[in-house]
C-alpha cells in the first residue's frame, strides 16, 4: 500500500483558506481519494489546549514571543507524530490548515525571530518531514486583513501592528518563491478564478503522484 | 537600588530539594533579605497550565518528547519575563525550585537530545541570563527514587527507567563540575549535615554579594 500524501494550505488572515480547503476535499472525494484533515496549532486534545492558549486574546499575563514559539512547535511535534505521520503511513491523505510556513512567515518573519532558530526548531520537532504540496494562497495584507475584520473578533494575533502582517507577508512570498512544492495561487482574484487555480494545481499533484 | 539575587536549588527525585530550600528561606528571613520563591515548570499561571501538561501521566495522546521539550522552554520564558526578571529589577532575591540545569539533565541527559539544540533553546528563551548561584544536591538516583516512591504517587518522568536516571545524574554531575556558579552538595549525607553545607555555601554567597 502506497503512503498517503500532506497537503497544506497556507495563507494570511482573510486569504479564503476555508474555502480553499473546501474546494480541495470535494475534488478528493470525487476521486474517492481517502483523506484526514488538520489545522494547526492543534489538532489533537493536547495540541487544542495549547492552541487555547496561543489564540487567546484575554490572559492574566503576557505571552511572550518565546513561549508562543515553542508552544508552536510543541503542538506541531504532537500532531505529527499522533495524527499526521499515522494517517499517511495508513495510506490516508491530511489535508492541513497551516503547518510549518506559517511558522516560518509569522514567528520567523513577523516576530523577526533568527532564520537560523527557526530551523533548529523545524529540525528537532519535524526531523526532516515536510508537506508533499503547499498551496499558499497569496493576498495583500490590508485586503486581508479587511476581510478577516468583516467576519468578526480577532484573536490575539490578528490583533498585530500592520508592519507585522507585511513582515509576515514578505517572509511568505521569499519561502514560497524558492521551494518547488509550494504553488503560489493569487487570492485577490474573483473567488471563482481562485478555486479553479487551486483545482488545476491539486490536479496537475494528483495526475503526478496518485 | 541593587538587584536581586537568583538562587536555584537542582537535584534528582529524592535529593532534598523541598527541605534544602526551607532552609535557605529561613536564613534569607533571619537576615532580612526580601524574597520570592519560583518552582519549574510552573510558577505563572499560564507556566502552571503547561506543568500539568508535562506532569500528567494520564493523557490520551502520548507525549513526544520533543513537546515536552518545547514546553519547558515555554514556560521557563514566561516565568523568566512575568516573574523572576520583574523581582530582580525591584531588588528582591528570587528562589528557584528548579531552572534551566534541570532541562539540560533530564531532557540533554536523559532523553539525549542534542547539546547543540538545547543551546539554541536556552539562548532563544533566556538570552544569556543565568542563576547567581545554583546548589545542586546530588544523590545517586537508586536512593533519590527510593526515598521519592516512599513519598507517593509517581509523575509521568518519576516513572522512566533506571538508565534514563542514570543519564540525568551524570549530566547533572558533568555540568556542576564545569560551573563555578554551582555549588554540589553532598545530598547522601545525614539531613543535618547537609542542612549545614547548604547554610555554609548560601552565607558565603551572601557575604561576597550582599
Amino acid at each position: 500500500m502506497s503512503l498517503g500524501k500532506f497537503i497544506v494550505i497556507e495563507g494570511m488572515e482573510g486569504a479564503g483558506k476555508s474555502s480553499a480547503i473546501s474546494v480541495i476535499t470535494e475534488a478528493l472525494k470525487e476521486q474517492s481519494i481517502a483523506f484526514i484533515q488538520t489545522r494547526e496549532p492543534g489538532g489533537t486534545p493536547l495540541a487544542e489546549q495549547l492552541r487555547d492558549i496561543v489564540k487567546s486574546a484575554s490572559h492574566e499575563e503576557t505571552l511572550t514571543q518565546e513561549t508562543e514559539l515553542m508552544l508552536m512547535y510543541a503542538s506541531r511535534s504532537q500532531l505529527l507524530a499522533n495524527v499526521i505521520a499515522p494517517a499517511l503511513n495508513k495510506g490516508n491523505w491530511v489535508i492541513g490548515d497551516r503547518h510549518d510556513l506559517s511558522s516560518r512567515a509569522y514567528q520567523g518573519g513577523g516576530r523577526q525571530i533568527d532564520d537560523t532558530v527557526m530551523e533548529t526548531l523545524a529540525q528537532v520537532t519535524l526531523k526532516g518531514f515536510k508537506p508533499d504540496l503547499t498551496l499558499y494562497l497569496d493576498i495583500e495584507p490590508a485586503i486581508g486583513l479587511s476581510r478577516a475584520k468583516a467576519r468578526g473578533e480577532l484573536d490575539r494575533i490578528e490583533l498585530e501592528q500592520m508592519d507585522f502582517f507585511e513582515r509576515v507577508h514578505a517572509k511568505y512570498k521569499a519561502l514560497a518563491d524558492k521551494d518547488d512544492s509550494i504553488v503560489t495561487i493569487d487570492a485577490s482574484q474573483a473567488m471563482d478564478k481562485v478555486h479553479q487555480d487551486i483545482r488545476l494545481a491539486l490536479q496537475q499533484f494528483i495526475t503526478q503522484n496518485a
